[in-house]
């Protein structure tokens, strides 16, 4: 039974281990800072596909293949499968699994998405109604550009502020019981709307939401950021982290830890040309599959605060001149030996 | 805790109940068959805003208002909130709520989507993850077709099969404990894809989806149509609806109840000119909570499933020739006294 901390947070009381994650990226990311800690990198934007939008459904799927075959689980024993994109109607994440016959709750929220899909699933197998669930999520840099901004064709020029959507997929599959990293305290987050405009600034649109989160997390766990061995958003990029980092500290809160975000783990900022950092569902996924939950097996963080944030806009919002809200949900994750 | 009967379907031992519901509708839904079970009916398309997409925000966001209302239960004690939409990036749902500060999940299932929250949600609180949770959904007939189809201002002619998208929103209240409508039977949905290529023909794309969620609901819970006094899905429509038939009759299984779907309730087929009924999340959202959770009140169904289906599609698959991959989510329903 999941037991209630606060307005936010609830603590898990059953184990539930991340037992196993996949990550398979584009060509750029490949060239990336964590080249080494991906399971597969495309060679091109396409992954064999005529559109991008089929190529990001194809990674997705060879994403879900690969966790499957890691966790040496196959789908019929998986219970619960929670995914989501970005493309209108979410349908790269339907599309990639849509011949798999695992039951399927299709989720939406931007860039946070594989916190809600690890919140939920964890959730689940902690109230008892499964054992095993698989949250995965995916972003493509180009069927993104196409879906909220300009045709890529257009040539325009992006801004320092901007992020560069990652092309990637990330997916883990939750187990009860067991060893490793564990999920145990889960802050899911209110829409925060600070009133950004610029939809090439999600970062800025993103990081008062992940304050609000954090906060809340700290403050119904008692707990402080030193407590963690890192705390890691995703993805606020450069920019979003720096408004975060000054968010924290008007309130007198220091990060005496590793204190980063996927956005800015993904790309090497200097040689890249990526201005503000990375983003997209895809980004945070693919770097907590391949990165984050390595670091925690391989002994480097014991404790860890993962915290994926999204920005709740659309292309018509944009147009209809709204604001963004933003949104972020945060999973505290421990290591225990089996 | 939940407890699973098979590889799709969990029973909920604690009880949880929907407390409340309600349903705000557009002018035409407030002409049909249905209009006094509504709570409130919109004068015109725009419910006093400039845009569709806006107008179907500020409809779902009343909706809320009119829930928290009825149930007496401000939005400071619902622990989440689950909700979806058919706009890009499901925007209606973040805009409808994003100043109501409870924490919030996304969700897109196309027009399954209120089964999927209610099944998320019931499964939430049975595991002690929260006490109090809303699910709620909605759509818009002219942002649907800005978002699926052709513009309105071209006057597409519409063929036989094609469904109305329901301009409604629906929200129910879920809560841990006491009596009345209570959710005993979950059953989620693998996608089906049956080859449908008409995105004018929903119907039959979701039809085999339905059956096979009822067919896993009847096989793990030992349960007969006939154990249920009304079975409805929703949104299948007319052309759907007889598919479904045909396709359990096929196998021999007949349902000696009340058996219908909320695309076929909430227009009068003769004099609305929807030609195969009504589709959209806040069809079979608003037909729940303002109808079907009312039959149940007032004594004249005991136990009822309810089964919303899905179109898995967005514009651009459909313009990349994509065929229509369908789900359908169950939920199992019991009146029992406090």
């Amino acid at each position: 039974m999941s037991r209630r901390l606060g307005a936010q947070t609830v603590e898990l009381t059953n184990p539930v281990c991340v037992a196993a994650g996949a990550a398979v990226v584009g060509k750029k990311e490949g060239e990336g800072p964590l080249r080494e800690r991906f399971d597969e990198i495309g060679t091109d934007a396409y992954f064999g596909q005529k559109s991008w939008e089929k190529a990001e459904s194809v990674m997705l799927s060879r994403c879900f293949q690969k966790l499957c075959a890691k966790a040496k689980t196959p789908p019929e024993q998986i219970q619960y499968l929670l995914a989501g994109d970005l493309q209108s109607q979410c349908t790269a994440s339907a599309f990639a699994v849509r011949d798999s016959a695992v039951p399927f709750l299709g989720l939406y929220g931007a860039c946070s998405t594989m916190g809600e899909g690890m919140s939920l699933g964890a959730m689940l197998i902690d109230g008892g109604a499964a054992e095993t669930v698989c949250a995965m999520t995916s972003s493509h840099f180009c069927a993104a550009e196409r879906e909220f901004r300009l045709p890529l064709e257009y040539g325009g020029q992006r801004t320092p502020s901007a992020q560069w959507t990652a092309t990637a997929a990330g997916a883990v599959l939750l187990r009860a019981g067991g060893g490793g990293a564990r999920i145990t305290h889960i802050t899911t987050g209110k829409i925060v709307d600070a009133g950004v405009t610029d939809a090439s600034n999600m970062g800025a649109a993103m990081a008062p939401a992940a304050w609000e989160t954090l906060k809340a997390h700290f403050a119904e766990t008692g707990r402080a950021p030193g407590d963690y061995d890192a705390v890691i958003t995703g993805d606020l990029g450069h920019f979003g982290h720096d408004i975060l980092a000054d968010l924290a500290a008007a309130e007198g809160v220091v990060f005496p830890v590793a204190f980063t975000d996927c956005g800015m783990l993904i790309y090497n900022a200097e040689h890249q040309d990526v201005h503000a950092g990375g983003s997209g569902c895809g980004c945070c996924a693919s770097v907590f599959a391949g990165h984050i939950l390595k670091c925690m097996q391989e002994g480097l963080w014991r404790k860890v605060l993962f915290a994926p944030t999204g920005a709740l806009m659309s292309l018509v919002t944009s147009q209809q001149g709204e604001s963004i809200p933003g949104i972020c949900h945060a999973l505290a994750l421990e290591w225990k030996e089996e």
